[in-house]
Parts: C-alpha cells; structure tokens; sequence
C-alpha cells in the first residue's frame, strides 16, 4: 500500500471513530430522556418511563433501518454484509447509526409530553410510524435526498439567498419534536387531577436527583451531538462544541436567574439553551450562542408557564416549550447570528431560515394531529380512569418502581 | 521526519486513542454491572453490590496485571517505563487495559448470581484466581499465545474448516461468566426464604430505577466492548456497531413480547442479544443480529423461568441464562450466521464454533467447582443465617445504603 | 491538496477529536461532583448542591472564557468566528474547553467541602472570582505564560534541576482546590449539630449509591483527565492511562484494608489514588503508580480521621485530605518515583516539585482566606440557623428532592 493509500484508509477509519463516538454519546442521551421522565413523573409511573425509553428505541430502531433512512438517502442496507463492509469500513451503517440517535429522539421527546395517561402500544406505534415515515420526508428535505430546503441545490430556498441551515438539529429534531407532541397531548388531554376547578395544580415529581441525572446525561451526550454533526472527521469543529457549552450556560444562567434558583427550571435552561444552538452552532461566535442560550432560557421559563396557565396544556416535562419553542427560536437566531456582520461565518439568511423552521413546525402539527387523533379514534390513546389513578406500573408493567418498599408499605397496612 | 514517518506515527496514535476510548466505556460497565446488582437485591444488602464491583475490579487488575495478561498474551509489564512507552505511545499498555474490562467483566458477572449470601473475601478471592489463572487460560487458547482453538495455527479447529471465532468474548467473557456462576450458586445454595415449602417466592428488588440505569450503562459500554474488539483503529468496523444495535433491539423486542411488558425482562432481554451478537458482531448481517438477539431475548426469558421454577437454582441477577445460555447461543450463532449463504461475510464454521463454545462451558463449570468447592470446605463461602437476616451492608461495611433513613426510622421507632 | 497537507490536515482533526474526546469525558465528571455531594449530605440539601455544581460551571464557564484562559495562555476569544475556527477546525476553542473542565473542578472541589451551611450567591461568586483570577494565575506559572514553575525556561525551577512536572493537576487543579477550600470551611465554621459538646456527631449521609454513582462517574471521566492532558493525539501516552488506573486500583485497596470495607473511603481511596497520580501519571512505572496510590488511599483515610477528629474541621466530603492533602502527596511523588532509577522516565526533580507544590498549597491558602474572609465580612457567607435547620432545598430552591414524597408525608402528618 503506498502513501496516499494509507492515509486515504486512515482518515476513513477516523471517520468511523469520529460517528461511533457521536453515536454512542447521542445514544446515552436517550438513558438522560428516560431519567428525566422518570424523575420527573410521579412515583407509580416510573417503571412506564423506562419501558417507553427502550421500546421506543427499538421501535425506531427497526422503523429507520428498514423505511426511514432509505427513504432520507437513498440508501438500502438489504444487501450482502460484505458490500455493506465494503473498503470503507461501514461507514454508511454507522452514519445510520449516529442519525438514528436523532430520529429515535422525536418520539422520546413526545414520550415526556403525554406521560402519565397514553396507552403503551399505541403511542409506541405512533413513535414508529414517525421515525419511518414522518420525520425521515422533513429530514430528508434539510439533510438529505430531496432537493427542497436544506441543499444548494433547493431552488424556493436559494431565491431567499441561501439554503436553510440546521447543522444539529434544532428543527428537524427538536422543533419536530416538541410539534408533533402538542397535538397529542391536545387530543389526550391532561391528566386527572392536573387542574381542579379550572385552578391549576401541577403534579409533584418523584426524583429531582433522577431529574439532575437526566438533565446531566442529555448534557454530556450533547456534545456528541453537536460536534458529531460534522458527519465525518475532517470537518469536526472545535467552534460547534464551544458554541454548544456556551449555549448550555446562557440557557442555565438565564433560568436561574428568572426562575429565581428553581432547580427544574436551571436543569431544562440549560437544555433549552443546547437545543436553541443546534442550528448554528457552525456559524455563531460564542458570544452570540451565550446570548441565544440566554434567550433560549427564558423562552423555556415564560413558555411553560403560558403553557400551563394560559393555554393548560398538560405537558407534563415542558417539552413543548423545550424542544418546540427553543428549537423554533434556533432556527431563527442561526440566521441572524450567523451573518458575518455579528461576527458569524455567514452563508445563512434568516428568510430561508424562516422558511425552513415554519415548513417543519407545520408538517410535525399536521402530521401529529393526523396520527394521534386517528390512532385515538381507532384503538384509543388514553388509559382508562382506573388504569391512570392506580398508575402504569402496575396496570402496565407488573412491577412498581421500588418493589422491595411496596411489598413493605403493603405488610404495615395490614 | 517524513512522510511515511508521520502516517506511521498518526496512525499508531489513533491506535492509542481508539482502545482508550473503548477501554473507558467497557470500564464504565462496571458501574453498570453495579447498578444493576444494587437495584435487584434487597436494600439490606446494596452497599455490598457497590464494594463488590469495585473491591473485584481492584483484585482483577493486580491479578491480571502481573500474571493473566502476561499468561494470554507472554508480554509482562516489569520492565523499566522508557520501555513500556516505547515508540508506539503505550500501545501494549492500552491493549492491557482494554482486555483488563474484558476479564473483570467474569467476577462481576458471577458477583450478581451469587449475590446476598456470600462472604465477601472468598468471593473476591475467587475473583482474582479467575481473572489471574482461570480466564486468560481459555483467553490464550481463542485470543492468544496458545495454537489451540482461535489461531488460525490450531489444528483441532483448522481440521473442521476454520479456527473458532469469537470477536467480542459471547464465549470467552460471558458463556464462561455465566457457566463459572452456575457452581458457584450451587455451591452455595439459596438465599433463605427464595423457596418456602417448595414454593417459589422470588424475593423483592430494591429499586428498578437502579436496574434501569445499570443497564443502560451496560448497553452504552457495550458500543466500546464490541467496536473496541477490532484491536486497532485501521479494523475498525461499522458493521460491528451497527450488529451490536440490531442485536440489542431484537432481543428487547422478543423479551417485551413474551414477557408482557414486564420491564426487568425488557432490559435483560436487551442485554441478552448484545451477549449473543458478541461473537459473531463483524461477520453476520445486521438482519441476521436482529434474530440473534430476539433467540437471547427469549433464551433469557424462558432460561430464567426454567432455572428458577425447575432447577430451583438461585440466580439473583439471572446471570445463568443471560450470559451462560445467551452466551453459548452467540458462540454458536456465528457458526450459522456468519455464512456467506445467510448473508455474512464467511470464514467461520459451526463445527469449529460447537467445539470452541464447549471447550469454554466445560473449562468454566470444572473450573468453578473447584475453585468455589475448595473455598467452602477450606475457608467457607456463605455468611451466617444470622448475617444474612441483617444483610451485608450492616454486618460487613457498617453502613445502610441510605445512613439518613435509617436514624429517622429508627427514632421513629423509639 | 498533495499528501503532506492532507497528513497536516488529518493530524490536526485528530487533535479535536482527541481534546473534545477528553473535555466530555471531564465534563461528565462534573455530573459525578453533584452526585457525591448529593448523596454525601442530607436530604434537605440534595437539590442545593444539584444546583450548585450546574452554577458553578455557568460562573467558571463565563470567568475562564472572558478572562481566566487568556490570562493563563496570552489567548483571546474575542475576535470574528471565522478566524477562531481557523485552518486548524477551532482547535484552540477545545484546547479552551478541556482547560475549563480542570478550572471549574476547583468550585466543584469546595462546593463539597462547605456544603449544607452557605449561601448561594456569595459561594458562586467566590467561584467565580477563582476560576477567572486565582487557578488562572498559578496554572500560568506551572502551565501557561509566566515563565516561573513549569516552563523549561522558568529560572528558579531549572537552578533545582528540571522545571516543575504537574502532568494532570495533582498540584494545580487538586491541591489547589482542596487548599482553597480549608480556609473557606474555617471561614464558615461547622454545621450545627455536627459537634454536640465537643463529641462528634458525625451528620448521615442521604444515600449511599448517589455517593457510588458520583465516585464512578469521577473515575470514568478521569480516563479524559488524565489522558487528555497530552494536549493532542501525537503525544498520547498508553503510560498514563495505565498508571491512572493502577493508582485508583492501589488508592482503593489501600482504603479498603484500613477502613475495614467501608464503602465511602473505599470509593475515596479510588479517587484519592487518581488525585495522587496526575502529576507523575506520565513518567513513573506502573507498579509505582499502584504505590502512590497505596499511599494517597491511606492519607485520605487517616487524613480525614485526623481532620475530624482533631482539627475539628467539618468537612462535609472531606475534600482537604482527599484533595488537598492527596493532591499534595502527588506533586512530591511525582519527584520521587518519576526518577529512572525507580523505572521512570526521568526528567523531574524532587526538589523542583516540593517548591511547585508549595507555591500551589501556599497560593491557595492565602487567597482563599482573603476571598471568603472578604465575602464573610461584607455579604455574608453563612445561612441563618433557621435556615440551615430548615435545609437549602425549600429554602433557596422552592422545593425538595423528593417533592411527591414530601406531599405524601405532610398528608400523614394532617
């Protein structure tokens, strides 16, 4: 092997490392979504939190594989292992790997919205048919085949001056979540108890500790999903990851500050300031992702609280303002931060960014309304009164969350 | 220095890095492997779960460092540290490490069958012979320095078609953990009350969340055990990777569906394919892993039932048929699977796989008997009745697990 | 692009993924610092020091960003995107990030030191004011631009022999925390109740495996702390990832002997071996990292004993014997053992390192009384009685840990 063959194979196997490193960072965040529903639910209902995690992965997992990334890029991976190998080391199984991470994320993001009240099978199979179907068409839009938004070659989006722009995700993954989530917890309705005499009464949570854990695990695997944004080794960026920490404290410190040392509102500052830098974490200075972050903070603070008081919607972890309004915001502020004249690397224009966010923002609520509301006339999405008030663990799984102390909380009574 | 220099030492540097980045996330299993011993057993007895893992991953070290190591692979460590750095960054050192969390992995395996009922130094003893003499015997045989069943200089294995194939240790590290518990548990018999007049009474975990977080932590680390096992960073492959994804949703998937929803199977049943696609990770199709993972999941369901209701063996973790009975399926698995007509990549065999997997099984239990029979009769292996009514944390590490409680439990009381 | 730029371009990559590899990994270890802290205090301070770690890496965040990394290494971040991110994919931006990922562990080391007694605000200040001006300051001396300690130019330290060798900040991260942090629990007195008549009264910790979780996440993410110190990929060191790994191994079974299988000092000795090794991890022998560890394990041990029980300082984790004193050991080990003729790679000089190690320990003292003495008098550092009787939790953070257990228990109680 000569030379220029050598170091063709070792940049293609930094490639690999560099995806699998992303992959099994973004791949921990979904341990940091089941623990952030865990946590945050009330103690009959954790155990449900975990099983929707998994199944909901898995669900998406066998989703992607087989319809969702082919349909995104036009790749089948129903062919012999050996071309799937081939002489770049599977590099393509991996990238399907690092971009399943963000598709399996859309239903664990709508998984906290509608916690404590939807049918298992139901809503796991609204979370397949969206990672098949639903979010590979916008993907494949920004990302990949289809020449609409995302590519030079997007004729609507080049007449605004440039493609739309969302390096990590802050519309395709969490715009599209938080979206999609809205109509379902729409069509469910809140749960029992969540308002009594139209006066709101929010339901405590079970762990703040198992919420900091999740919090921390979206936190840390953040990075991977950011930085492994780059698709390949030779354009990693050290600017995404500083943007992305910098984002992280805006978020957290602009929480902090509203929210006046709340601990909940702290953690999901911090996430809301990470979702908002998604999209141009590749263009921004880090002064500007400090300030989207900020913003991205007190969108998450304000937005819940008109969530709950003004629109009462029950959206049990805030994902609507989480993951929808933040995610929103991101897709603007990357075309306004991202012009060279606010010390960003240009290549962005805020019409096309609009244009991006608002054609994602309507497919997820269409689609999200088409699928749940059709799902709940057909099988029913929501629990019975019963099955919601004795809770999921035990009408659903079997099994409390702490079996050792039901068994002895049982034995006192008696 | 020139060209061809500097491509030598990149990629000697990328070596480095690619097994400490395994390295880390097979290490980080262990807390894992701690997690979920903590939150199966009874609360009495979680401060022991912790200080096992660790006090058995402290005895691992030091037995594989000075003898198991240079017992597989005849390359000692005692020689001056200019040396041990050499010009290839420590390679040999990392490589230590890396197959360090392989090894460490069988005491922590046995660790959750034998759990709430074994003497704490016996135990670690027993740990440290196996990681030192025990495991590297059958590791040099399939890995390393001995012509016996893994070289493609062996001759038994050669003469059936092909050397014995175990990529990522389903034999090596987990049929071979599994099948050393199983003496281990009958030498030392039940914990009192798990059978009550012949009668089942499976006693009750002490926390799911704990189970949960264990076991995400294990299928995190996993992406590090299998990717990791290419060895260096020019064999990396993403098919590995992507097997390992497969395998774990298939046998999620299978578990969730014999076992209704029950969340304890739904994990193991997760970890169950991950063991089982070990072996054979780098040549089956990614179609092919989902099957072999949903035969583990259903392999750890009914296995566990069978153990538990028919063989009346007290398995606390189940280990026996995850990583026994799972691991001896992906020992075999890669013998069907691998084959070019079911879309692998070839080169194995089943004759070489039934034979290598049978060696394992038979050196384990053999092994086990003696070492756990010898330490009952010389120094006994089991806490007294009295010790296993108040449970280990108080009797062997003068703390609850949760110090804070129990005053307040207490001065209720008074 | 011709061969020799691509080899420049691929090695360069290299060093981002390899920098961002370690500042994620020492990032999570800052989820671990929560978790430690959260587990060691009571359950009326649990959301407190959740809080505190996240506000304490926002402060250090902003303070080394703005002024403590240009302070240190000459090296501003205010200028356009485009030239940050550079030809070399923003690589002093991740040089920045894993730099911060030590600053801030200095809070984080004297969050867990006065814990359960200090207001929030002054305490996130001081933190503030340390990782912008105070660590920046010595790091500049032993790492940065100050020709003083470390540098091969540094007058004083050459006249000894070699510069002064802190690998890892056993010295300057360590040390220097655990020196900052005594005069801040001197400055704030004891907890009430944790002396009762001159007797000690030693206050329970809230769990156990919270104190196991935050000790594993710390001994998983010092793999990047240790290793990433290299700076870049070319200089990785295989020796440093084993020596890390030997001394925890060696701090825990140390701890384990003369603890008599305690779990907190078992988990302890792990990291005060980590602690002990960072400043030599690079140039003595394995075998002598087990023994510096040995001995770190049995200076926390005895050391904390002694603190308590003579010095009658309360510190909550104790932080001064594991960090300060541990950290102190290790910058005067690395001058021992780090000598060929105790199978090192030469290089260091003992005397160089117990000047170093001073300076450091004497730096720290002097600034930490002088900050928090300075708090004391002007704003306050302590909580009213009634608010340390009542916990941080409801009274700074609006609510508690457990807040659906919380509700529970008060609904008994009516």
């Amino acid at each position: 092997m000569d030379i220029s063959q050598g170091l063709a194979a070792l940049a293609k196997s930094g490639d690999v490392l560099f995806l699998v490193w992303g992959a099994v960072l973004v791949f921990s965040m979904h341990a940091g979504f089941a623990f952030l529903e865990a946590g945050t639910v009330r103690r009959k209902n954790v155990v449900n939190a975990f099983t929707k995690i998994i199944v909901d992965w898995a669900f998406s997992t066998v989703a992607y594989f087989f319809v969702g990334f082919p349909l995104a890029y036009g790749i089948s991976f129903l062919i012999p292992a050996a071309e799937l190998q081939g002489a770049n080391h599977g590099f393509s199984l991996v990238r399907f790997f690092f971009m399943l991470t963000f598709a399996a994320a859309v239903p664990a993001i709508i998984s906290g919205g509608i916690a404590e009240r939807a049918k298992f099978l139901p809503q796991a199979i609204a979370g397949g048919i969206i990672v098949g179907l639903i979010y590979p068409f916008f993907e494949a839009m920004v990302w990949g085949q289809f020449d609409l938004l995302g590519q030079p070659t997007a004729a609507l989006a080049m007449s605004l001056g440039a493609p739309f722009h969302d390096y990590a995700g802050s519309v395709v993954v969490h715009a599209v979540g938080g979206w999609l989530a809205l109509p379902a917890m729409l069509v469910l309705g809140p749960r029992i108890g969540r308002w009594v005499h139209g006066r709101s009464n929010p339901l405590p949570s079970h762990s703040i500790p198992f919420i900091s854990l999740g919090s921390w695990l979206l936190m840390i695997g953040w990075f991977g999903f950011n930085v492994g944004s780059a698709g390949g080794l030779q354009n990693i960026s050290g600017l995404v990851a500083v943007n992305s920490l910098l984002a992280l404290v805006g978020g957290a410190l602009a929480a902090l500050l509203v929210a006046k040392g709340e601990s909940i509102a702290l953690h999901n500052g911090a996430l809301a300031g990470l979702i908002a830098v998604c999209a141009g974490s590749d263009v921004v200075h880090p002064v500007a992702a400090l300030l989207i972050g900020a913003v991205a903070g007190l969108i998450f603070v304000f937005g819940s609280r008109w969530e709950a008081e003004h629109l009462k919607i029950d959206d049990v972890l805030g994902v609507w303002p989480l993951h929808g309004l933040a995610g929103t915001w991101g897709g603007v502020a990357a075309g306004i931060f991202g012009s060279a004249a606010l010390g960003g690397l240009g290549g962005v224009n805020l019409g096309s960014q609009v244009l991006g966010t608002l054609v994602g923002i309507t497919l997820a609520m269409a689609a999200g309304f088409v699928i749940y509301k059709t799902l709940d006339l057909v099988v029913g999405l929501r629990l019975t009164p019963e099955q919601e008030e004795r809770g999921c663990d035990l009408c659903l799984h079997g099994s409390e969350a702490y079996p050792e102390d039901a068994i002895a909380l049982n034995s006192v009574s008696v």
